[in-house]
């Protein structure tokens, strides 16, 4: 009653029928004129004075002039809404439709994942923790946590770090924000791989920094020596142990020549290493990070792979300088939380289920590769078929000048959702189309027919040239 | 034993000791001088294949010229990093100590959150919603929180939007970050309170945002009429319901002419309603966003106080107009995730407890402030106590020219966290002394005695003016 009372009054005093400079009725008067007790009146009254819609003087309760600024309001015409300038890029990407999934790249087995095991992780996380873990917690994330990723990277991927050097971050695009954040000023000039991973570019785009493609063959990241000179970098995207989404090892002679030069320009390199756990032939390939010490490479990861996209754990390995000189803007700029998840996930890790959970994953996409590959090569060469030393996908070159992005938008109507090549590039050639294909989410009963398809549209695309 | 011998021949590269151009033992040879298998030593030498640290020629298998390169790295000086301009502010300020916690604002009590109710809404989504809620999910988040967030506000807050309008954000941090990337460019002017909150400003020196204060008194913002030429802002943060931190309640007649004015200056309204769901006094004030239709205000928000901090989802309200336009920017920025725990809260929300646990927390909130406010008015008057209708703080105003923050580390030793109200300002005036003293997280019997330090305290700084 009292609230309705109270929007009542507001709506006649903004809608200038309670003029500005009248007074309101006496409480008394009003009480009697609606039929309500007076004390909801005087309330009502009171509330209005605190919001400021009226005054009380000496002669009672006198309404202020507010009702031509509501009629300014009302009547401005609304000028169109200038976004920044930074989302520009932005709006020519089309967004990945949600419900086509055969073949897409970058998503996990989900259906495969152990949720009891993580269910009784959580649990456990629960009751043992709270009430404690409901507050802020360390802004960087959990000790548990960060110590457990010093030590799988430490043996793993021989990352050099403690958990002191270990940020939690949203996944790889939180930790590539704060690479941006910490340590780029706007207009800065970041190199990305071309074809390369869409994350960093929207990152990228996003710190304002002049975003370059540098192109990528067999064996990854090749800079034209004079483009150091040209366009002298201060961060450098990576994807060494398997260039997304050509497959590509970064050789070590490169690597070294990129710390190399990397430490002469005053550059930070980013180590993605997005899907290295899932290793097909023979050992991991070793971090950039840890080949050389002291190498100033930024070390990024994710669990949205290992474990599950919603979990959006990830984390960025800072070298001790950057600790020690961003302690007090890490502590301003990041809030930490999920703390549950965080003490859950290291749990996972110590108690073997993350190691064996990862062995299961393993042995499912090496076979779904075997089934893929075997069902590409009915169509085409071998030697169109790239990547397949790790993770989920495999990039199939086709001939230059084919319309691969037509051939994705047609393969769509299969609920196949396989990825052009092309627009993993800024500034792509025209031999390079082609599709990116995942199979870590696609049952393996499910590939051949799918691969049928594509290979007709393909066959389709090829004959109407 | 694979992996030691890969690692082994790997450092003999690098360090020289097999020298570049010369070629490796034959995998034979090599076997029967370690005492392994033959394809033992062919796997590692695929391995450094792979790796590019040699190549297999007519000849055998021969080491790549890299180990120049090491030196050369080895040998390097380490230029002193160079963090982002923008981090210049944060290395002035101090790091609050975690361990000291009576009377520290923006705290709610969180030995006091019904563990066992979150449980049973967190297993239920559990339960109910795995594996599909594993994957990536929408960006903006889960529609279900999405709308009954937008039901929420209309009916407690008068905000105007539906879910679609609902972006889910990681705590008011991410949506004040939001907010920059969306619509600002490097350099745009952002209005901050004055004093005012600290998380806000952090936002916008990470926005590279020239970020000017304006002045707060009783009635809340108070801009001087010519800043709007001579500082056209593009962004202004407002915590219009119960001001952080002096309490002032910003008038609507300021509302109005805020938001005429942010029309005309094609800015844009940020209204911070961060603790409005703990009213003390009368009816909830209505949002600014719903006062005016098509008003340019972006509502933001957050469960940190309302349900635990380490939760870390809050909202981001926009309008329609920006939503349309920013839909590709959006989905490319964002990456949802944390699934389970937004089904579980908006089962909270849904089924009741949430509201049950506001209405046990309001009553709790209320004698806590009674507490704190009768124990200071045995030391000080109560005009020099500001704010109170809402929320977990009070802010009590001390005489000009005493040195707040000394008292704040005195208190620290005591184990208080009040904050001093300079520090809430970029330009604080000399008689903006004074300490936030937050009773959220405190118990009531633990308050006098708290307070008795802290009189005492500036009691000593008095005297020894």
């Amino acid at each position: 009653m009292q609230k309705q009372l109270i929007g009542h009054l507001k709506q006649k005093i903004l809608m200038g029928s309670l003029p500005a400079g009248s007074l309101l009725p006496s409480s008394r008067v009003l009480a009697e004129e609606l039929g309500v007790s007076r004390n909801t009146v005087v309330i009502a009254y009171e509330h209005l004075v605190a919001e400021g819609y009226v005054l009380a003087d000496r002669q009672g309760t006198r309404v202020i002039s507010i009702s031509n600024v509501v009629g300014y309001v009302q009547n401005t015409i609304l000028e169109p809404i200038s976004l920044a300038r930074r989302l520009e890029p932005f709006s020519r990407i089309q967004s990945q439709p949600v419900s086509k999934t055969l073949l897409l790249p970058g998503t996990p087995a989900i259906d495969r994942f152990p949720v009891s095991s993580w269910r009784r992780s959580l649990i456990r996380a629960i009751d043992s923790s709270l009430p404690h873990t409901l507050g802020y917690g360390i802004p960087t994330g959990e000790p548990v946590l960060r110590d457990a990723i010093a030590t799988y990277l430490s043996i793993v991927r021989g990352v050099h770090c403690d958990g002191s050097q270990v940020i939690i971050t949203e996944g790889t695009q939180d930790a590539l924000n704060l690479c941006v954040t910490l340590l780029t000023n706007p207009n800065d000039i970041a190199w990305v791989e071309d074809p390369g991973y869409r994350g960093a570019k929207a990152a990228f785009y996003a710190g304002d920094l002049q975003t370059i493609p540098v192109r990528v063959d067999q064996e990854g990241l090749t800079v034209p020596p004079d483009m150091w000179r040209t366009h002298p970098p201060k961060l450098i995207y990576t994807s060494p142990a398997h260039q997304y989404p050509t497959g590509a090892v970064l050789s070590v002679a490169r690597r070294l020549d990129l710390i190399a030069r990397a430490m002469q320009a005053g550059a930070w390199l980013i180590e993605d290493d997005y899907d290295s756990e899932f290793r097909h032939n023979g050992e991991s390939i070793t971090s950039m990070q840890g080949l050389v010490p002291d190498a100033p490479v930024l070390y990024i990861g994710s669990f949205s792979k290992t474990m599950f996209p919603a979990l959006r754990i990830g984390f960025l390995v800072l070298p001790r300088t950057i600790i020690r000189q961003a302690q007090g803007a890490l502590h301003e700029l990041l809030r930490g939380g999920h703390r549950l998840e965080q003490l859950a996930l290291a749990h996972f890790i110590e108690s073997g289920e993350f190691g064996r959970h990862l062995g299961r994953m393993r042995r499912l996409y090496r076979e779904r590769q075997r089934v893929l590959r075997d069902a590409l090569m009915k169509h085409f060469a071998e030697t169109q078929i790239l990547g397949g030393n790790a993770g989920m996908h495999l990039t199939l070159k086709l001939p230059p000048h084919i319309n691969d992005r037509k051939i994705v938008e047609d393969a769509h109507t299969h609920g196949i959702a396989a990825r052009a090549l092309s627009t993993f590039s800024i500034a792509p050639t025209e031999q390079e189309c082609g599709l990116v294909i995942g199979y870590g989410n696609t049952h393996a009963e499910d590939i051949p027919d799918a691969v049928n398809i594509l290979a007709q549209l393909i066959q389709d695309a090829l004959t109407s040239q």
